[in-house]
């Protein structure tokens, strides 16, 4: 492994990341589906690229600043899958003005300032809250869903269909819990589809968590996936089965510190401001920051046995192992740790990328 | 508040923050102490300038890179409270060549690295470990302390003493439990002062914990204190007795962009990318990840009743408030969120700080 790398670094394997970009552009194309990957998950002009290089020409984000950052780089159809935010609606038009710009809303008072301010044409997806209760409108408010859609009052805001986000698959334990979740959210999409398609033929319906899209094989029931963590992947979606550990795409190289022989706990440089403080629970109940592996020359290997990260400070990350692990570790060795969460992970380490 | 706010932004109270500063400096001055403030917690050239400007001269950082930033802008006294980090030895070399540095280890391995390859002169604290179990070495283990203090060989490497954080305050549930986690850690420090004061006269022993060095009045058996999160307090050291309410200086405006009635629920742009994913509980066993405040003219008020930010993702924070408080609420409002931990919210919204 590179011998520059003296503090934590992200690794990206771009041999597999291209490899899960292929795979599931094919999913798209196979169900006839519009493609339009989540950039939320790297945030990277470089990675960008290669959704480009094979012909993905739209895309998703969940802010406006990164909207910004990727029109300013040439995409120019771009949908922001955050709820309008009222005090961005000047910036708004200012992008809109340069690219083609999606919006999504779930309350007509949002639609009613969008219909006062917006001064260049745009799309608006209504949200649709499938039963993951964050953001969006009930699937069962129909008349609150239709009040919306009347509310729309201006030739440049153009309704293109209902948009949600299913994120309680990641709360699901199997690939069986995930596939029922799917089945029950499209299900309550399609009725409103069906309801709504007479006066808007052009609905579009647009579904986008990893792990349906991952799990799932027919898709064809929607016309729109968005999913983002699935070029990289990670640990959380390894233990819900979306992926395989080989399709994981990053990890983050990070020294050892200190070893505490009393405990069979090595201290790496690598804490909550370079993995974050999310975390996942094993099958042993225990907390979860991290998964741990060794590196070799070229890429990390296999997860180490009975090793992960335990808790974590700001620089600090704390590594449970058995005896036989900790024995061959060194001070001043590089570890990878497989990130629970790859977003957040490339969102706080975006600077010093390493691709490998 | 500004109306040029329409993003999570970062708002520092300076008033706040000074009264805290001047209130731990003069406590550290009573006590005879060094006062080696840690900066971890701000990360900020602006706000390091107003240690310098009553005086601060001592700093610590946790990082090597944290070191070279503030090297840069003139501070020449730099604890780096992190154990080293071998693999940084050449830059450490570097540093040690424009600033008085003094590095931490825990192990005689790095120390014979240190003898091999350190060029300038440098102070060197052994971490001790008095029961937080996070780096250090065990206070019980003495043999390993003398190991590690015969192993110093090298004409620029000056012993100082003995440096510990007290980590397990942070877990506390009560002032009362800081006191106790206070005595005994700092016994431990005082046994081995004792007993190697006479080999080394000018050992200093040196703590740094906020809760410790909030809630204790009498420091005076340790010569150096390192706390960071004084300076802006959070909700963690409010629910842990360290500070009042009004002592917190942070504070993250996010906008409103959802309503949910049927749940009284708000969503803010505002999500782990801001915010971090730290959290704590409730007396009811609710998981918080930050308190809420309205947003008046000057700064926010006392913390809405019942309202917490209950659930986070990337970019969205979910908040969770009684029907009455719900009601007051716009979309497009400002709102701000009292973070958890304030020193990632400042690691992570360091861009567009406020001072207000």
């Amino acid at each position: 492994m590179n011998l520059q790398i003296t503090k934590p670094t992200l690794l990206i394997n771009k041999e597999i990341a291209l490899s899960n970009l292929q795979k599931m552009q094919r999913k798209a194309k196979e169900n006839q589906l519009i493609f339009r990957p989540h950039f939320k998950t790297h945030q990277s002009i470089d990675v960008g690229k290669w959704f480009t290089n094979i012909g993905v020409d739209k895309i998703t984000v969940s802010s406006l600043s990164m909207a910004v950052k990727f029109a300013y780089k040439g995409f120019n159809d771009i949908t922001i899958a955050f709820p309008v935010n009222p005090l961005e609606i000047p910036e708004i038009n200012s992008l809109a003005s340069r690219c083609h710009l999606n919006l999504l809303v779930d309350n007509n008072e949002v639609v009613k300032l969008l219909n006062k301010q917006i001064s260049q044409p745009l799309g608006l997806f209504i949200e649709i809250d499938a039963g993951y209760a964050r953001s969006g409108i009930p699937a069962a408010n129909v008349d609150e869903i239709k009040e919306v859609l009347e509310a729309i009052d201006h030739e440049n805001i153009k309704f293109k269909g209902f948009l949600s986000h299913f994120g309680n698959t990641y709360q699901a334990q199997s690939r069986d819990e995930i596939r029922q979740i799917f089945e029950r959210s499209t299900a309550q999409l399609i009725k409103l589809k069906d309801l709504f398609i007479g006066s808007y033929p052009d609905l579009l319906l647009s579904i986008g968590d990893t792990p349906s899209c991952s799990v799932i094989e027919d898709l064809s029931m929607v016309d729109e996936i968005r999913p983002g963590n699935f070029i990289y992947y990670d640990v959380m979606q390894y233990l819900l089965g979306s992926c395989s550990f080989d399709q994981i795409a990053v990890a983050v190289a990070c020294p050892v510190v200190s070893k505490r022989p009393e405990r069979n706990e090595i201290v790496i440089y690598g804490g909550a401001t370079q993995l974050s403080k999310d975390y996942v629970f094993d099958q042993n109940k225990n907390k979860v920051y991290g998964l741990v592996s060794r590196l070799d020359q070229t890429t990390w290997t296999q997860p180490l046995n009975d090793t992960f990260v335990c808790s974590m400070s700001q620089e600090h990350g704390v590594i449970s192992m058995p005896k036989d692990v900790f024995d061959q570790i060194k001070i001043g060795e590089l570890l990878a740790v497989i990130p629970v969460h790859s977003c957040l992970v490339a969102d706080l380490l975006s600077e010093n990328d390493l691709f490998v």
